[in-house]
């Protein structure tokens, strides 16, 4: 079947968005033709507006229009830590959990050499600025538990150490409501590894 | 977590796409502001064109840029033979079994009273313009297998004879490749009443 050159420029575009192959990108491509048209107009100018608006926070890094980020520029948050984190959506995740109080500091990505991304490209100098100001006490490395994100933290707690400040690492382990049968060795050495005395 | 307004409103905008939930529409949203920026101007421009430009075929309602689908404009395809469908994901899914060489016309829908969607919003007057051409031998009505979908073919099966033209359902029964023991009832009936004698 031969789309039409637009509908084939609409359904290649879609492809652009993560996890969408070209049968799904077909699916909205009609969707956004037939009974989505207003859905579609809305979208071509939000996405117009973010585009153009929407950068990375002066001081965390995180998606914003604005200069500073909604968390950096309140006031009721605790200035002492920094939680740092690979991605905008660790942020999210870490928010709604609603056990966290400090600022943040996104990363957007990990180390990853072969990749060209060394400690410039997350932003490691502004980093080391925020760290250099004084006020963190404590700089939580929440990157993920993968090799880079392994890597990555290290890299930072030595930064970290080298302006006087302490790093923690979040802990890794059995997920809540998980079963021990079925988590992987690793989690679980983890979860061994960091076992606590209980009183 | 409270996002900018146009991050906010760019997550919004997302989740006029089918199948987009607010979790998928944010990890969408942060891809196309990040890593995907290049593919995110493409699909603003692409989608907006799209909106311009996609239009339905004048004469089988197909989605289309031209005046005339490819199918319609084709010299190569079977005019007696006219295949009626619900949406062009439809006229997409046939073509790719390469089993048929006739026209198409699509409904873009299926009767639906209660939703007002009489027989003018599926075109029916269109349908009958073209089977008064006289033509059309065979309307082959391959709308789906739903409650909906049988009433409309019902319905444009009437049309048919109206204008002296032959009209056929296709075939319902247990798919290609499917297990006796997992196919529902309404299926075998279909399969059973639609048998055939083998030679």
């Amino acid at each position: 079947m031969k789309h039409s050159r637009n509908l084939l420029g609409l359904i290649e575009a879609l492809r652009a968005l993560p996890g969408v192959g070209p049968k799904t990108a077909q699916r909205m491509a009609f969707h956004l033709l037939q009974e989505g048209r207003p859905g579609a107009h809305a979208l071509v100018a939000a996405l117009g507006t973010a585009l153009d608006s929407v950068h990375r926070c002066a001081r965390c890094r995180m998606l914003t229009d604005e200069e500073l980020c909604s968390l950096c520029a309140s006031q009721g948050r605790d200035r002492s830590l920094l939680c740092v984190v690979e991605s905008p959506a660790d942020v999210v995740a870490v928010e709604t959990s609603g056990s966290y109080q400090g600022l943040y500091f996104v990363l957007m990505g990990h180390l990853s050499p072969l990749d060209g991304i060394g400690p410039d490209e997350l932003g490691a100098r502004d980093l080391a600025l925020i760290l250099a100001e004084g006020g963190v006490q404590e700089l939580i490395l929440a990157t993920n538990p993968t090799v880079e994100g392994e890597a990555t933290a290290h890299y930072l707690s030595e930064l970290a150490h080298a302006h006087g400040v302490r790093a923690s690492r979040i802990a890794h382990g059995v997920p809540m409501g998980g079963e021990l049968e079925y988590v992987d060795g690793g989690t679980l050495a983890h979860a061994l590894a960091g076992r606590q005395l209980v009183s």
